[in-house]
């Protein structure tokens, strides 16, 4: 069996949900390659060497550039904040690296073209973790889509709800700041939503987009009693046209009381529909025009069985799998990949129409017009 | 369309939900046959006016002994407490008049052989009101097990939980005596649920039970500073053995928190499973084998289409129908089987199997044995 | 106690609600005044007499207009299709009548102005009947606003999603010609959404929209061999901004596959949450801060206890009631209203504002940008 | 940090989730003391080889007798078969290691009794893997219990309903015969169930018990053309009292269809109730009479909070953990209390009186009475 050798940039809380599935995939996958994990980055040593000690990183790097280009690491497991993963993809694909990208890919789409070039040349294997793709509840909805279950998609419909944002006295952090984040929901959860619309449905065509605020003012990090400007929307709501002709709608908030990380879609098609919760991720509503009409009624199917994808790996039937379980299936398909030299997907393709519709979306939300995708 | 002069003996709950269905039964459904509301009897003149002036009752009359016996009444409809129910159909029966009576159907094996031995005499038509069979959900787990749409039964598990004794506050009112109620939440309220599993899954042969008691002395309804001893059981539970092999569990309590009508059950045969909640009684949870086995899940069915019992007579799909709908449905059907002469279920002959079965409920509690239903 | 004669205009779906409505409101309300039913008005002869017999008005007739001079009427009910209501409203105005008026109040602003300037200068009751706010869990709703339970309101995220049209060969009836209904869902479903938004979160500033077709040809409802073409939008998407700074979201379609009448609303505050799907209307999902952190989860709120709205005018707690419950609960109200002299709400006014949203909706269809609400 | 060396007897499903506990402990909790992974110990060599591999075993050892008499081991885990686990607990205790022991305890009080004795004797530490104490709901079930959330509890209804036995052609293995298994659900699931009502209501007093069998005949698993007579029951029912005065209900099966690993429990009590599904185990459902009157309800709790037992170790709020995780949490309190030679529970005696409990129901579904626990 082929060991690959990773370096992972970046020790935060995708640092250790990377981390963890690189560890657990061989345990409960039988794959061709497993990793080695040989160098964890970060700006502070002693917090990066904590990180390396607890989930067996070998060494410790400060500088993530320089690591990239060691000839014996064969993998680049990029969890920095977003406004680097351009920088960090394309030194790596020029260093002949395959990358395994936490989302979103990048901020606009000319970096989203630059990394698909560099890593089209250079053919190294690249994967965005758009990691919710993997929940079994969702690849059992493409499957039934694929099946003709649904029949023609007319509808989409979902939302990607948190709450943190309600105390008022939640201080100006980097995530609000639009020189570090870029956008707000519109691109830190709708991302993951239009990542599943394109994966399920299709492309999308036009975006309609509003966003708001409502809170405007926040204590500063560094100072509370100084307050700072939000600089990014704290919610965003858009209705699309898919290609098509199915319509679609998504809202990503921070200030949805209640919800955590509340990511839902409902889908309706001719033929039948589909719902999902990710706050029950084990689950899937099927609703079936198959069935005898006095039968029909959302199936509340409970996505741990052995014919279900991903599952026969885990435990037997009703014993539920975490949120963590979907960074297991990416590490052990991107290692499936990487040792064929094959693709996988979510890649920079579908991260750079992922980043399309945002893009489309931000026109909008400042034209108050319907936008079409790519006409930037 | 022929009319059919109605006598009702009580004006309390149940007098309310009877007059509630003769007067729309007609409305929502096409009889052959249509009921006038003749005489409301009750004991006390102002507040039995009252209700005859609401409900469009003719007259009253104070002494229903004798209303039974006028010539011009067709059908006594008996919403008595249930001490009475075997005096008032024996008279009834008696008198040729045709009988809707409100469960439990009496207290003893011995009663219900009388009533039915009179009813049989006189050949009228006789209904017991046990109104949970006519929720169009539940007709529908009928039809579905006729269909042998879940196989060979297996399980049988119910419950009946109310919660309005929680308050040791709550004085000491007639259900809560023995020489009144003769028993508590046994007769109450498992006589629901054993009619429901007698109907849907078929006779009982050995009951076990067991019953208690958590506030033992109540404020006395008539002086609030006094106490007095609460003769009935707080909670009955059974486990019984049904004829074709299937066990059972029934609970029923007046002490579960939060619950105010929850009365559910679970039945699991060899090909599939039904589940209903009564506080949700227009959805039956519907699991079947026939569905693919990527699929499989409970179908959450919403019973209001029209091809669903009952339905249509109501509003398009997705529009609920409520509590005293059901009895609407009794009357629609009692009056069609009073005008062909033809038989209603449920009627005495299911009573006295229920009375059997709670009777040998009351003996298991007190021998601690398991008992044979009939073995008395 | 005073009788008001009711003369009702038009027997569909909306004449049968509004007659039972007429019929149960002082069976289960206590009121100050009865409806009498005493002319019910339809073109055709026969099925209005067959309507009349069922549900108990005294007379019939064909002509509506006339009718509404009658001296001997009080209150005219419109159940006549929409397109109508503007009319019968104005005459019933002028001839001093009361008005108990279904949805949606009429096609355009300036058929709403009219109206309200007739029942104005007239100075009758006139009531709207956006039946769903009289939901007790709806009411309940508004309670907990008012009590300030959850807080500033940040977001409304509503769907209307009905099915009927998914089958290709449905005919092409007058809800899906532009000449006879206006609009699709836009209005037809949108209006209750609309009206209850209004209600509990407040004005709306601004309107983006987006309509769609999945199916524009169908058969003919008089030649079934022939097809004709569908010029109503089959689905309507709006984003609107409150006055209040909250956003919101609406859906509404008649090609959500599995749902029936399936009418959803999440409201999220600063302070709590509140969710309610009519297809299980007895219940409301409530959120609040106010809990301790460890026992913070959505309340699953039964809302048929004495302390709820309307409640302990039907059945003890526990006991649910269904669709035509909103219709009483509104006839009541209206009675007394109109035995007062009072007002009601929603009425005109509301309507007017409804209508208001709706149509700025349109333009923003057809012009592809957010739209102000009353700028047309 | 100390290190401790765990020797691991058994490579099936309960070493696998072992095994992964072991290793996720310390990366998701700061532990004064780590394991090593020293000994896998399987009678076949080629197995527990490919076991040991996969999990990072050290070694592998055939016998699991003379592995618990190595000196260079401090933890003996026993996930074998039930009816060995009395031999290996009394000779890990006797050799002085510390003891993790999956349920059940093992087969009769008298075994209890002796691993009791030996485990006290040499004061090793020793734990009872009921892991479905360390989910977090169940944590905070307990947690608001101590708080006196529900009051004085009256009832405890649980089920753990299986399906894995329906299909007739399952074949007869060990779980279905006496000599290997000794019970069938009474034992295998029940002691689940009467584990966590030990914990959360308190001891029992009574059992009524009721056993049955549907498929009394399996093909032989090693010849399927043959049949042999199934000898444990195929689903067992129970009525109990607690001492505390509350009375309790248990059902366990193999033949509920649709129920995977469906284990549920309600209580109720005075001022408040719970209610868990383990197939939904981030969920606790938990009424209050604290909540003001209008707003009562179930609060549907999603026990992924930082302020939730266990949780601030994984990830943010909302996102779900899954059945191995409770393993995990075991593992990290059992290491803990290792190093700090402290008690945890469940331990041994909780196992006896589990084992007291289940043993007074086999009498009782043979006597037909109830029995009283402890009075063998």
């Amino acid at each position: 069996m082929r060991t690959y050798n990773v370096a992972i940039l970046g020790h935060g809380f995708m640092g250790r949900a990377h981390s963890n599935a690189w560890l657990q995939a061989n345990r409960f996958f039988d794959l061709p390659a497993r990793p080695a994990l040989k160098v964890a980055c970060g700006r502070d040593e002693v917090t990066t060497k904590d990180f390396a000690d607890r989930w067996g990183w070998e060494e410790t790097a400060e500088n993530w550039r320089t690591v990239i280009d060691r000839e014996d690491i064969d993998i680049i497991d990029i969890a920095l904040p977003q406004h680097l993963h351009k920088e960090a993809a394309v030194l790596a694909a020029k260093a002949g690296k395959h990358i395994f990208c936490e989302k979103p890919l990048c901020l606009t789409t000319q970096e989203a073209e630059q990394m698909i070039e560099e890593a089209e040349l250079s053919d190294v294997v690249h994967y965005l973790n758009h990691n919710y793709r993997r929940v079994p509840a969702v690849q059992l909805a493409r499957q039934l889509i694929e099946e003709g279950a649904i029949g023609t998609i007319y509808h989409w419909r979902s939302a990607y709800q948190q709450s943190w944002l309600t105390n008022p006295e939640f201080p100006l952090n980097w995530k609000l700041k639009k020189e570090t984040a870029f956008a707000g929901p519109h691109i830190d959860l709708n991302s993951h939503s239009v990542d599943l619309a394109l994966y399920l449905v299709g492309d999308i065509s036009t975006v309609s987009c509003l966003t708001s605020n409502f809170i405007r003012e926040r204590p500063l990090a560094e100072d509370p009693n100084r307050k700072g400007e939000v600089t990014v929307e704290d919610t965003s709501l858009m209705m699309v046209e898919f290609e098509s002709g199915a319509v679609g709608s998504f809202e990503s908030t921070r200030f949805a009381t209640g919800r955590r990380n509340h990511h839902t879609f409902e889908i309706y098609g001719s033929e039948g529909s589909l719902c999902f919760n990710l706050e029950d991720m084990n689950r899937l509503q099927f609703y079936s025009h198959a069935d005898p009409e006095h039968t029909r009624g959302f199936h509340n199917i409970l996505a741990t069985e052995r014919v279900h994808p991903y599952c026969s790996n885990w435990w037997p039937p009703g014993h539920i799998i975490g949120y963590e379980h979907t960074f297991v299936h990416a590490a052990a398909d991107f290692l499936t990949a990487v040792d064929s030299r094959g693709t996988i997907s979510p890649n920079f393709h579908d991260g750079f129409k992922n980043v399309q519709v945002l893009e489309a979306g931000l026109r909008s939300a400042s034209s108050g017009r319907q936008e079409r995708v790519g006409n930037s």
